[in-house]
């Protein structure tokens, strides 16, 4: 299918709304008119960059409240239609979007619209220009796409033609199964925005929480299938506002958006007909986007960090005060090896490397991340339809080339091949000199829970949709958390089976952990990284004997513990020992430890998930925050 | 009244909180549990530091959902309290703050709930404590206060009572009114908060926008009066959960919450009782704080820029570019004074001087303003008892003493008192050279219209409070305007007959013309001086002939102003030919132009209001704001 995109989702002045919608290889564009009225150019040197950049414009959105007016004011608006219908023609823009009367004062009475629509269409096919007429979600009489098409039926005329959008359907719970009765071709044009599930008025909602599908909470794919069915065959057209768009860079903002349609295409594939029962990706009607399938991860393979020589020795130090051992150097790179349990760490100290490059810029870090997965080469080749980079490095001979893609903040993630020799087949590129024996620390069945990345204001949406798409990950759940010096939300996404699961964090306030870390980084990071241990009292106890530098927990948490829960005084005695967190839900109970972080940048945790327990001990967080911040103001 | 703070309305640590409490001099604070948990000190130690700084523990809130419960988890609840009664006996906490039950299954049977508080309030009084039950807004059962009294009531338990708080009441919009015939005595406590006007959940209202008196949109005077008319004689305390404040360092917070109190309290004084009709003010059950009345203002004496001998030949070229002229020098300090019309601006160049430390740090910059005022003296004396430092310069001989207060962004308030030789009676200082006739390009009865600060994210309700306690100043309107990089939230002050309107703006996003001034300053400062002008067609052509840099405005502009608006041809065309912002509403009409920014920084802006047009022209923002990002680019 075509695909478009509004200027308005996009920040910055036309020309560069324009070059980046190209860029991210759009059809076309819609422009919304303040995007025009604010450039100095004419509407035709407009359309003459456009061509230039091989993007049609098919659709102009100039005003409000044309309709269910007084005669008077209906004279008046159709000459000021009068005068857009210039610029179209100009612009070469085929279709003008006309809004339903969002004024307290519009008539909503059906045949008065449709008089006043059919003359404006009247007027438009005189032009050789069609107009699409939009229910708003939040005009008072006509708000729902059902009443927009009694307007359109009745006007009758082939110039008017209805515009759907997915946002103003969804937020108001309207039922989008209906569309698929309608004319397809009385479908002039699609527009489409998810967003979160918001307690808000749907104008707010609408001003400043929609997002690209995929990066919110409706059903997206339902609703598009019912266009299809409908019999439509236009453009898929992107109209988002958002106060985090407005101030992101255009160029990303579009390429995700790209791959946000591409995720919807083949989302709609997979859901049948409600007309014929076969899916939309086995009809012919209309191409859809089929890219190779999500692939199956089976956790982590390694995760390496960007070093030089003399942050590789305090990394090294501070991995063996934990339990880590160094068990081999890679054959032909300074890269070294560390492991224990299921966990590997690698340290890349190699000049002239990605990692180098990545150190100079971000400092220590992780820089790459592996997943396992049972098919490396079609997980790329997801990633590489879904807008990804691929990114190759220097390989050896004889040495395994793992494919790997850029990662929203360049880092990169690789995807292992666990033909190549199990999860941790990668080690065949390193002379092996120890195997991490199973009387570690964290012991033998220790392996990567999840890993927490910081990242800054306005990066959720974008890692949401990468994960979801390139990954097929679930966002699962949305939190607060309250740090001494200001809110970090965060979001969970988990792979099916929950073999993969990452936090999200954000924070826009300076002096939260989350907001200090992003700052050290200089970006997005790896805050966290949290490790399943089958019993942590256990690990405890040898990670104290080790001498590591545990996070201290305040007594008075403690003694707040013993008052809330029905908890064995031996294992209260433990917990407060060692400083562990405790959570208890209907499903099972969580234990928590915390390594202090090395050099304010990332840290270990250390979980074990009793019963049934999947969640990630939020109620604690204020507490492991606290300890965070009282431990940051003691170390300096 | 004793004055009281919620630690958990401060960032920080808790020791931090308490300082920044002490620090504002506040008589006590309450503690909020997990402030208390999340320290490594014991209660006893905690009950030290606040003795220490003088501070009393009025109140404990240790945990939720207490009541309404089945018997087996109300034994549970009531060892939990006997837990938290501990703490509070080490913590010298008197009372207890139970909400009401936040979950679904809680029961609302008004005789259970008072059979199980009675049962706590038994168990509170053996170890002489007290229990304060207050509503939740957000409880399924028990929601008001009136609820809550019921409860109170029929347990009928001396060491039972009401706990109040405004924002449970307001948000409800539940009448306060009827709160002042409950008894005083039963009343424990009373819990301050503000907060706009928000359409959300009224958890996510709680959670997120609270705000201190004055800051918001509530009727806080009327509320706190009822509770006053009820007899209350205890502590106004401030429990405000606020993302901003959780972010914002304690020390200002607390400064500006003492603030808010005070202001309301004088707010107090005029509100008449209801039982005896006498105005809180003229009883003396309690005692109010009584600061002089705020000040007549009479617009704006002068405005002081920053500057070093370089940028004042610079600013002092851009000046008369617009019409300025040199007017006089001060007697003896190294000080310049520029005049057009009733408008003055100073250039302060004087070494060792707190302009020169001004400029040090944020570049050429306004570093004071004065305003005219009908007592000055009154008006320092206000700003004083609310909490304002005030500033004091050298003053040479025979110089006028102009006193000053420090704004909250280290800027100087002047108070210039008009009895002095009118609002220019300042001149006196200066030896004049020249009188700044009336054929200048602003025309001779040119007067500053209103003044346009930005401030950095967190900032606006400070300014928001410091205006309309220190100055008297109402917010009278809250707008969203769209910067081709982000959107710009602005809210306009306004004295009652209009002499002084500030307009604060706030952008979170970097990009955005707003974001980058402030970025540019290094914090808060004056980015417009918008110029009332009686002809402003005249005065734009009077400009041009002088070659000032005006900023230049798209034709696609005016083609659609045509298209909008019946505007006469010949107007058209003016405004087209000198890039005059238009705008029509019911009241009048208002045409604006701007200047070219003077490096990057700020700029004029010029206004004429026809009819009776007080608004600022926000349709025109996203015009202005685009106009400013291309006139950036292009001098890039």
């Amino acid at each position: 299918m075509r695909r478009c995109i509004a200027t308005v989702s996009l920040s910055g002045m036309l020309r560069e709304k324009l070059q980046a919608a190209a860029a991210a290889r759009f059809d076309g564009v819609e422009i919304f008119e303040n995007d025009l009225l604010q450039v100095p150019g004419t509407p035709r040197e407009v359309r003459r960059i456009a061509e230039d950049l091989g993007l049609t414009i098919d659709l102009f959105q100039p005003f409000r409240d044309f309709d269910g007016v007084s005669p008077t004011q209906l004279l008046r608006n159709l000459e000021r239609a009068e005068r857009k219908f210039d610029v179209m023609q100009e612009l070469g823009a085929p279709l003008i979007l006309v809004c339903t009367n969002a004024q307290p004062s519009a008539s909503g009475d059906i045949d008065l619209l449709a008089e006043q629509m059919h003359q404006l269409a009247e007027r438009a096919a005189l032009r050789g220009l069609r107009v699409g007429y939009e229910a708003l979600a939040w005009a008072p009489k006509i708000s729902r796409f059902g009443q927009a098409w009694q307007v359109v039926q009745k006007a009758n005329h082939p110039h008017l033609g209805l515009v759907l959008d997915s946002f103003h359907t969804l937020a108001l719970r309207d039922d989008p199964l209906p569309i698929a009765d309608l004319p397809g071709e009385k479908i002039f044009f699609l527009q489409l925005a998810d967003a979160p599930w918001i307690d808000t008025d749907v104008l707010s909602h609408s001003r400043h929480y929609r997002c690209f599908p995929g990066q919110g909470e409706f059903e997206m794919a339902r609703f598009t299938a019912a266009v299809l069915d409908a019999g439509y065959t236009g453009p898929l057209s992107l109209e988002i506002f958002n106060d985090e768009f407005r101030a992101a860079p255009a160029r990303p903002t579009a390429a995700d958006a790209m791959r946000s349609l591409l995720w919807l295409e083949e989302q709609m594939r997979s859901v049948p007909s409600l007309k014929t029962g076969v899916p939309h990706g086995e009809s012919r009607r209309v191409q859809l986007f089929d890219p190779p399938s999500p692939p199956q991860l089976q956790g982590w393979s390694f995760i390496e960090f960007a070093v030089d020589a003399s942050h590789a020795e305090r990394l090294s130090a501070f991995l063996r005060t934990i339990g880590f051992k160094h068990i081999g150097r890679h054959r032909s790179k300074a890269v070294d090896l560390y492991g224990q349990g299921e966990v590997r760490v690698v340290l890349n100290l190699e000049e002239d490397s990605f990692a180098r490059a990545y150190f100079e810029a971000h400092g220590v870090s992780a820089c790459a991340t592996a997943l396992a997965t049972t098919d490396a080469l079609a997980a790329l080749g997801r990633a590489e339809a879904l807008g990804c980079t691929r990114m190759a490095g220097r390989v050896g001979q004889n040495e395994l080339n793992i494919p790997a893609v850029r990662a929203p903040d360049g880092s990169l993630l690789y995807f292992f091949d666990v033909h190549s020799g199990g999860e941790h087949g990668f080690e065949a590129d390193f002379v092996l000199d120890e195997q991490p024996a199973a009387d570690t620390a964290f012991g033998g069945q220790a392996r990567i829970d999840h890993v927490v990345q910081v990242l800054p204001a306005g990066q959720v949406e974008p890692w949401t949709l990468f994960y979801r798409a390139v990954l097929g990950l679930q966002p699962t759940s949305s939190m607060v958390m309250n740090d001494p010096y200001g809110i970090i939300k965060s979001r969970v996404m988990e792979s099916r089976d929950r073999a993969v699961r990452y936090a999200l964090n954000v924070s826009e306030r300076a002096s939260t952990s989350t907001a200090r870390t992003v700052s050290q980084f200089g970006g997005a990071g790896v805050q966290q990284i949290a490790v399943a241990v089958p019993d942590l009292v256990a690990t405890a106890r040898r990670l104290k004997a080790l001498g590591a530098s545990l996070l201290p927990v305040p007594g008075n948490y403690y003694d707040d513990l013993e008052a809330k829960y029905d908890i064995a005084p031996a294992l209260l005695a433990t917990l407060r020992e060692f400083g562990i967190f405790y959570d208890r839900t209907a499903d099972g109970e969580l234990l928590q430890l915390y390594t202090t972080p090395f050099e304010d940048r990332f840290f270990f945790g250390l979980i074990e998930r009793r019963g049934n327990y999947q969640d990630y001990g939020v109620a604690n967080a204020p507490f492991h925050l606290a300890a965070l911040a009282q431990f940051r103001e003691h170390a300096q």
